[in-house]
């Protein structure tokens, strides 16, 4: 099959930049891979690690004819960062990014690309690790993974069919969302999760417990339910920030959830603990499809 | 090494009380080791699996003459299967259980069974799955596990030493524990998780995202971080309800510090989400000394 597209530029060789551009090397070995990064740390690794010799901190050099750019940085630098590499960014080429959240950045670089007339489209991975950098990354990270692609600046079929087939064969599938119900999906089945995990292990030093004991008896629960909230603190602010309607409304429903459930326990009321936990119980069935 | 006890009766052969005895077959070949269950189907698979013949409905039976008693039924019925079971119960014996908490154990099957003249020490090994039955029982789900003693009805110093001797026998480490900081320091440590991986899976279906938005976006976030919810409601509802006052004071701190993270979100205080994020991160290291 011919890769759907000849070159590629990946913005930010982090953990998903890394996975992605390893995945390239993997997937389609003709593609002319170009790395682009602030400092020269990252894509010297890069290098050491065969991925590919092309490698900028420029990123005019690094955009520069490439059929598709992918932007992988912290998305606080997408805008910035597109804008630098505007006049290098050809007309039929697409940018794409890799952002947890849709709405803000079709808000921000979306918007700046396509008033300029250049081609934007989102697609958000549904894939990572609590482990950070390019040192962790690995062409496996995205095998089976979901991309939700958003294209709200109406990006020709063909361009997205385009970008879902580069996509496809690196292992994912593909999932055409609008971006507002994107966020608010993500802000309930990955923002939520993070927090509540991140609440967990807060909750767990919050009380008189000494440490000791919490060291002692910390088991296979603790541990998986707090796993994601080693995921890098600035991303995930960033994240939280960007998508803050959403996780707000999602936070109220926390709190009624738990305030319901401290009553049932108040109220000596088993059945209902019961019933709270069974509705969990199908709740993850259910969406876990198993 | 001598076995500490020549024979043991496990009462119970689910996942835990199963891995128990699995355990014991693999670690003292030589103990005459009983299995008592109200059914006779679990009692029927532990013989094909090989972990005994000796199989009892009559907890009379299965108690007499065993130098080591262990409760692994759900902790509703410990005390009144300690009062069946009482004539058989040898006053050199020693009788435990491996319930969740142990401050209502010992008020009710603890305070009936040293009344009569009886030895009871509690016991709990933080070891777990969200699966449940014998059939996902291992020998070795204890290997590594800490085991909580608790003693407040003050059996003798050397009978505490045999049961330590005992469970470090099957792999796991032993920690003397008072019966209500075992159970603050499990609400903390365990119960907390098992709820907030509750509310995560309620609350991501509690909005109005359509479910196949949720199938699809799910990924290893949302699995890992919901895990352990898919254990047996009956047994949680159980353990929440036996530590309400506990759990309660939990939820009330974790309500408190979602309101907490509203009020940052809410007030665009970036630094805020970044620190909240961070303690997050760092509590986690610590409990997991990592």
């Amino acid at each position: 099959m011919q890769a759907p597209f000849s070159s590629v530029a990946v913005f930010g060789p982090g953990l998903l930049g890394g996975s992605i551009a390893r995945s390239i090397r993997e997937h389609m070995p003709n593609c002319d891979l170009r790395l682009w990064a602030r400092r020269t740390e990252p894509l010297e690794m890069a290098k050491q690690m065969g991925i590919t010799e092309k490698t900028y901190t420029d990123p005019i050099d690094a955009a520069r004819g490439a059929e598709l750019i992918i932007l992988a940085t912290p998305i606080a630098i997408f805008e910035d960062l597109s804008r630098r590499m505007l006049p290098a960014i050809d007309r039929s080429a697409i940018v794409t990014d890799v952002g947890s959240v849709k709405a803000y950045v079709h808000r921000t670089t979306g918007d700046t690309l396509t008033e300029r007339g250049r081609i934007f489209i989102g697609s958000h991975p549904m894939a990572g690790t609590e482990k950070q950098g390019l040192e962790h990354s690995s062409a496996t990270l995205l095998q089976g993974a979901t991309v939700a692609l958003t294209n709200p600046h109406r990006a020709a079929a063909n361009q997205v069919e385009r970008l879902a087939a580069f996509w496809q064969a690196l292992g994912c599938s593909t999932y055409l969302m609008d971006p507002t119900n994107h966020d608010q999906t993500v802000a309930r089945i990955s923002h939520m999760p993070h927090i509540l995990a991140a609440l967990c292990a807060r909750g767990a030093v919050a009380g008189k417990t000494p440490m000791k004991d919490l060291q002692r008896l910390a088991a296979s629960g603790f541990r998986d339910t707090t796993r994601v909230c080693e995921g890098p603190a600035n991303m995930w602010a960033d994240i939280l920030w960007e998508n803050d309607v959403a996780v707000r409304s999602v936070l109220a429903d926390c709190i009624r959830d738990l305030h319901h459930l401290s009553d049932l326990l108040e109220n000596q009321d088993r059945q209902g603990v019961l019933k709270w936990l069974e509705e969990a119980r199908a709740a993850r069935k259910e969406v876990r499809q198993s």
